[in-house]
């Protein structure tokens, strides 16, 4: 059924947040080759607005790109955690947000050139915002902004965490204007 | 002036497409830790336009998550090249494009969790289709589509490539409608 074949598959390295598995592959041109797949659990996206409308971002800084970026609450999701489950985990960890309306918009595959990640979008209305409980490696802050203002950054490319600005996009048809 | 500070680094892989990079780090709050970079070249995106408005999309197969999904033209940056030299060769090889009207509208980090990547978006408008010169492993198909079915897809989800994604909604304010 699938154009490529996989005929060995080999774990090169494991860490605690994926593995790097090498695949001999046959091509269908009956060619062969090698295709390293970045395994890794799926993710969390979570857009969180406020009963005004406002919406929540956080500046995130990353050590990969040493730089701060824009983003949302995001993360992987843990062994025997559902999606929705674990979006409330992350909206509570990372910017003390709760809410009884969270709604699954969409998914997709975050970087399908080198990993299988499938990322899960959500929406979170009606956020109210209590204490986070970041861990010592997630340096964040929260900002609350207007939509419109999200939205101008978004459109000019303000927002540098390609999943984070996504999950931005698809949710947009879905908010109230104001 | 990074909240993050490297006290040892160390490659523990490296293949044809990226190095996984160990570094030892310090954190603000003093504790130490472990991060792990996926340290790959930069990449283009870009967003073929015939003259006539259409758009052209690829079906990619992906052997990371075994299934055939919506994108655009799109690659690593090969060493010694520029971005928009780079733009002009994967439009060639993937789906035969060639124009004289190719404009860079944006960058954004790839998947800033675990990778350096940057990737740089290019608008390509007035493209002539030829021949492609694809290699055995890019699996694609060209398929052109109107604007307005593009969007649609977009915003129901439906281009699961999360930075092809992208690089549509970040044009999409420059084409003209039609």
């Amino acid at each position: 059924m699938y154009p490529i074949k996989t005929l060995h598959t080999e774990v090169l390295l494991r860490n605690r947040w994926y593995a790097i598995r090498r695949d001999d592959i046959l091509l269908p041109d009956g060619s062969l080759g090698e295709y390293n797949v970045v395994d890794r659990r799926d993710a969390v996206f979570i857009i969180p607005v406020l009963p005004d409308g406002r919406i929540v971002l956080i500046r995130h800084y990353r050590h990969t790109v040493r730089d701060w970026v824009w983003a949302v609450p995001a993360g992987s999701i843990e062994d025997g955690i559902d999606p929705t489950a674990m979006a409330r985990t992350e909206l509570r960890e990372e910017i003390g947000g709760r809410t009884e309306s969270l709604t699954l918009v969409g998914d997709f595959f975050t970087m399908p050139g080198i990993s299988n990640e499938r990322s899960y979008v959500f929406l979170a209305r009606d956020v109210r915002l209590g204490t986070h409980a970041r861990d010592p490696t997630e340096i964040i802050e929260s900002h609350i902004l207007e939509k419109k203002d999200v939205y101008d950054m978004v459109r000019r490319g303000a927002i540098k965490d390609a999943p984070c600005a996504l999950a931005l996009c698809l949710v947009e048809h879905l908010l109230e204007d104001g």
